[in-house]
């Protein structure tokens, strides 16, 4: 018989009672039903009964183990008595009685329970994630993200594409956000850095002539805490194509999303067909560029009801350029109550307020209520209910000013309404292409311009539209958006170094500045560039949708907290002197 | 019709004579055949001859591109004259006339060509990877690298692993090679370190529950360069088993890499048994742990024969302790000119020579002739020749002193030898599992014990043997040799901190600084640890292997140079100022 099992904890059935078996495992609990002890045996693959009595000879052993001791038991199957079935589990028919136990590892007094659902500080989960990671939830997540990635994987390669490892000690790049820095002991005074994403290798990838690249590739970027993302590495589905415009590019990625989702959404339905929205449409109507479409409200503009009307806040608003009057309906959301409550949530967000109208039950069909539709009088009241498509029941909530100042808030407004209203169907994965992304963007203060997403996107329109009004350019530019999440980001890639140059004029970066910042692609372009396109997929975060979490670190086998230290490894620590030795460096005191 | 291709370059046959279409790729090469243009257009896929002449209302165009520049070309389908026909390509059978044109990226004149078989220096190789890639030899180790990961994944979740990621950016390990560090700028003056491997992490993960771990993981080591390994990192294929023996790892690795190995081994014969060889006795009979078995040659002890004898040189040596005479036979080598040969290799590796004996045909049968068998006179000389089984024709070297002093070069004598000789069969892959490798080696000038491996691996005997002799303590730690070269190494871990705290004892290191230096590890062993243990495969060694290549550098995408420089991105770089002032660093000068 092998050393540690016969089977596992999940294989005995009724087909196996009268059978002789070894099991290895953790005790999940122990009870003492009066001189009979049940020890639940887990393993990786499940649960199995176990048990014991005076007439084993291993009795005063096992009354000595404890919650989480790693154990090796023989024993013979039983069946269970009919009313001792247990249908949730498949080794619910058998029990095993205990006739030899080894102790495999003991465990201390336990800083965390495995058994039960007791909640623990985070800090205390990351310092014990081995016992942590032991739980079936976070178990259970760690399995669904591994298939993920397989499943990913497999829809890539069965679209002919090849998966290529990229360089992970690389040249740092000036743009995006902050590099980890690697000091190099060959060169010292000299760094590496890490890749913030595989951009620059997966375009030379191209140049190079291979077709179809992907990589499950890890990403790094030195940023800021924040509760939704990693403060030190995620991990990309990164790919790109040859010779692609963008719809090619949809056409690849689309099924690989949808396929996933469907697959592992648990249930939940997933858009058959991804709408396509341009950027300017998803800001009006949804105040984000990765809108809920799960959610079904649309904002509208209002401005022309309010323009001279008798609400003078918004009238006088209205006088300033670029200012406007938007409104968010809330089918359902019309009594005192919730306006009120709206209003409290703007003014939480930092606004004065946020106006509203809803609609009662009135002799003559839908009667406004709330002190705007008084201020603005009933023919312009009626006109928005009109305009908005709002009756009896609903509200409706206003913002204005210049959209930039409010989209923010009412985005989030949207949200709450959506949800409080139960308007958001909870039930489903609702995605939408957000496209014709603009080029560049104008600095209020400074009023210069420069590129408001990716600097390596091929302007739609190509050289000549690099002529005219440079905010006037879209870019061939594209996210694709989950419930609110940015899940997929990408671009056609702008190949060619006469429009490249030109691009990056714009923004105010000389020829010479762009070989030096962004050298290595830039020259290979000169050397018969094909064109190109592609997109990534952020798996911590489609694996965060999937299992219904909202911490990245739910999903990740060993995460840094959010003060990016890993506190079961004791990282970052303090280098040797020999280390800073050879590396040439000195640590300088903090400042004061 | 798509905006760049309606085919790929390796899609057209003579079915498609008459149509119209549309490809995109780089050209190969352009010939000019009196007024007729044939240019071969070239993609990731293949090769498709295209051609234009005066009739084409683009000929002017299209006398104008030069290698490599990338096109697009519209075109009819004609079929190759029978003669002209090239079988060994899929679109042999026909050309396309080129009846339109765009170029998509123009190419500068080439540093290396990409069509021929012209040699460049490394240097510019690296510098413009790009191009380098484009030629098929290199382009097609990378699909084979590719296609080698995928199908070793594929492997792994056959037998029921699941992959998960462990973190990157993780704590200095003290053991083992120089780390690479990643200063901290949320902790200034501390470190994060890259893994040198998922050790740590992967016996973490089997502590944590999971069953079965692998990954194909990145690894790091800062290490002075050497041809046949990447300065920086390389790629292992990293798995671990709870509730495991050794032969439990050797039954799920074996298939995996035998399977791999005859799928993408181009027909060499791969070994269907792999031996298993101890430690001691692959160190006597080839000299090395990572034995060459595709060479049949056996070294053979042969002391005695020397004892006493006339060959005072050997005679002498025996009367210290711990020497000993070994043979290398050499079959067929059997002429004063190939053992010259052989002599002189001993002493351009650093040895006074190599004593050797050969035996021509003589009247009463073989007949020895060298100088040395002068010396011992013909008893001990037919002595030897019967304990080696040789007969006319062959020879024998002999290497004497301490086996440490000699093993290197007898090592690499054998190697030279089964290939001139012909005795190495350069069409198999041979595979043996080198075991019963020892926990601990003394130092000859301290005197001092230390670990001879991996600290980590469980002793054979457990608490029990770590009482005798250190020296006489195996470990359950072993590596597959293929073709020369450790392709995969392992160990059924120690999880056992009494047993854990012992080993590391005997070699010097008390318990709390086992626990500071592998506090991570050590303190989860202490919450119910599972027998486990597990491997690591080579990667890019194996690619090596099977893409018959010696330089590592020709099977990953983006290497680095020896001087472990990036030149196509030129990495590593100056940091910014901003950048060392955010990490509180400062660069010191050189010291002189």
């Amino acid at each position: 018989m092998h050393a540690y099992r016969s089977q596992t904890c999940a294989d005995l059935t009724s087909a196996n009672v009268g059978d002789t078996v070894r099991l290895s495992g953790w005790v999940h609990r122990v009870r003492d039903h009066g001189g009979v002890l049940f020890v639940d045996l887990r393993d990786h693959y499940g649960v199995t009964q176990c048990l014991c009595d005076g007439d084993s000879p291993v009795f005063d052993q096992v009354e000595k183990i404890r919650s989480e001791w790693c154990i090796r038991i023989d024993g013979t199957v039983k069946a269970r008595a009919p009313d001792l079935v247990n249908p949730k589990i498949p080794t619910g028919e058998i029990e095993v009685f205990i006739r030899d136990i080894e102790v495999l590892g003991s465990a201390k007094e336990l800083p965390l329970t495995v058994f039960g659902d007791q909640e623990y500080p985070e800090e205390t989960r990351l310092r014990y994630r081995f016992l942590d990671l032991r739980r079936q939830a976070l178990h259970d997540n760690m399995v669904l993200r591994s298939e993920v990635v397989k499943d990913l994987r497999q829809r890539m390669w069965d679209q002919n594409f090849n998966e290529f490892q990229t360089p992970i000690l690389t040249a740092s790049s000036p743009e995006g956000a902050r590099d980890f820095l690697v000091p190099s002991r060959l060169h010292p005074g000299k760094f590496y850095a890490l890749p913030q994403a595989p951009q620059q290798f997966k375009q030379l990838i191209m140049v190079s002539g291979f077709d179809k690249y992907f990589q499950i590739a890890p990403c790094f970027r030195d940023e800021d805490p924040r509760a939704d993302r990693s403060p030190t590495d995620f991990y990309q589905l990164d790919m790109e194509m040859s010779f692609v415009e963008q719809d090619d590019v949809f056409a690849t990625i689309e099924p690989v999303v949808r396929g996933c989702f469907e697959r592992f959404g648990g249930g939940r339905t997933v858009d058959a067909v991804f709408p396509r929205i341009p950027y300017a449409e998803a800001m009006l109507k949804y105040g984000t560029d990765k809108p809920d479409l799960r959610n079904p409200i649309e904002m509208e503009i209002v401005s022309e009801h309010f323009r001279g009307s008798g609400f003078a806040i918004f009238a006088k608003l209205l006088e300033q350029e670029g200012t406007e009057i938007r409104a968010i309906p809330a089918p359902g959301g019309g009594s005192r109550k919730f306006c009120d409550r709206m209003n409290a949530f703007a003014q939480h967000e930092g606004l004065p307020g946020m106006g509203y109208i809803f609609w009662r039950e009135g002799e003559n069909g839908p009667e406004p209520a709330g002190p705007l539709a008084k201020n603005i009088g009933p023919e312009r009241t009626e006109a928005i209910r009109q305009q908005l498509g709002l009756g009896k029941g609903d509200a409706a909530f206003f913002l204005g000013g210049k959209p930039d100042s409010f989209v923010g808030v009412a985005s989030r407004a949207r949200n709450v309404i959506g949800t409080e209203l139960g308007l958001t169907d909870e039930n489903r994965f609702a995605f939408a292409w957000i496209v014709d992304f603009p080029m560049y963007e104008k600095d209020e203060e400074s009023g210069e311009i420069d590129f408001s997403h990716n600097p390596f996107s091929m302007p739609q329109g190509g050289l000549e539209a690099l002529d005219g009004d440079p905010l006037e350019v879209k870019g061939y530019q594209y996210d694709l958006a989950c419930n609110g999440y940015e899940l997929v980001s990408g671009a056609i890639r702008n190949h060619r170094p006469d429009i490249m140059f030109k691009a990056f004029e714009i923004a105010g970066y000389g020829e010479d500045e762009v070989r030096t910042r962004f050298g290595g692609m830039v020259n290979a372009f000169q050397y018969g560039a094909p064109p190109h396109g592609g997109c990534a997929a952020g798996i911590d975060r489609m694996v965060m949708l999937l299992a219904d979490e909202v911490n990245i670190r739910e999903v990740i086998m060993f995460p840094m907290n959010q003060r990016a230290e890993d506190l079961m490894m004791g990282a970052p620590s303090d280098p040797t002197n020999e280390q800073l030795r050879e590396l040439r460096l000195r640590v300088l005191p903090p400042e004061d």
